[in-house]
């Protein structure tokens, strides 16, 4: 069985978590706990030397790490559903939306970025939740206005994507962390109509082994 | 033609400039002084809503954000040289790897990023090249722990993909800022290859019509 090493909390593992469900794949959670420092030991920086989760650990033994290239990896070993279009134009723009949120949002006000704006530039506990609220309002802004369809259940047609995988999982954090979403209704609709299917629910942070 | 709207010491337009020689593609540059706030002009920002660079208009008008997506495209658009193996275990380890610059270096250390820290958080002149030294430095060392041949050309073989595109233009970047390089002694042997190439030389920062 495949072994996913996660933390509850997490929105790259949400993401995986989420893929893994929508294409029926059969998976242990291992919590890493990254605010007591798990990633940062001797065996799981082993595993993946970026200190990070998510890692996959395949059947045969392969580690992948970086939860955009897990993506990738399952969308073409389980085809169905797919996660990017298949006209090229579509899959960039589907693509460039995801990014929008895998670049632009989440590496800049993740936990070790916030950390160390704290620990090493003074930064307080208010100075931190704001950073990450700006951050997350600009890519919103910018995830919004790429979309292109006004009534589409989806970001970008009747199904979800990996753009909407993104989106759901840093809404989570965006709620966590009191971003005024006023302005994003769109985002929300999309995001109810993830909530109503079963791999987005059973992959909430809230429903994961180690949710506190 | 193409039109590539690009800022010379731009690392995300740097990637794409490889990508689009590599291919064998002619492309118009349309340079953006993201010094001078170009980006954020309403023309700019209705063409490419995250007030980024690059943007790529295709031929047909069709609009491309997001370096990485536009890579992904071009790969599709023109398939030899490939950016990617064919293989998916290898594919997504090679894509793992230009996250981990991708993600986890470029993101965080770029001039919004670097901007705010200075004007919204108080960070000095040395505080912000500090910063942007400690998480490329993090990144070069995880970047360097992925990569599992010691003799091979480039990362993961003898031809350049789209890990060692990240990584040639994230090195530019690196000694413009002044990172200690002497434990990455294997990235600099990639670089001295891809320097080797006309794709990268011609994309070189200094080689753009913008340079300053």
């Amino acid at each position: 069985m495949m072994v996913l090493y996660s933390y509850w909390r997490s929105t790259t593992s949400y993401r995986v978590r989420v893929a893994l469900n929508l294409k029926g794949l059969v998976y242990e959670t291992r919590a890493v706990d990254l605010v007591a420092g798990a990633q940062r030991s001797e065996n799981y920086a082993a595993l993946n030397p970026g200190q990070g989760v998510p890692t996959l650990v395949l059947e045969d033994g392969s580690v992948l790490t970086q939860s955009m290239a897990i993506l990738d990896y399952l969308d073409a070993l389980v085809p169905t559903p797919a996660l990017l279009p298949a006209d090229p134009l579509d899959r960039a723009h589907a693509l460039a939306a995801a990014h929008t949120i895998a670049m632009d949002i989440h590496p800049v006000i993740n936990l070790k970025i916030v950390g160390r704006l704290k620990g090493e530039h003074g930064a307080s506990q208010d100075d931190g939740v704001a950073w990450m609220k700006h951050w997350m309002t600009e890519g919103f802004r910018a995830y919004q206005a790429l979309l292109t369809l006004e009534t589409s259940k989806f970001s970008f047609g009747e199904t979800p994507l990996l753009c909407d995988i993104c989106l759901v999982a840093q809404l989570y954090n965006a709620y966590r962390w009191g971003v005024d979403m006023s302005q994003f209704g769109r985002l929300l609709e999309i995001e109810k109509e993830a909530m109503k299917l079963d791999a987005f629910q059973q992959a909430r942070p809230d429903a994961q082994p180690d949710a506190g």
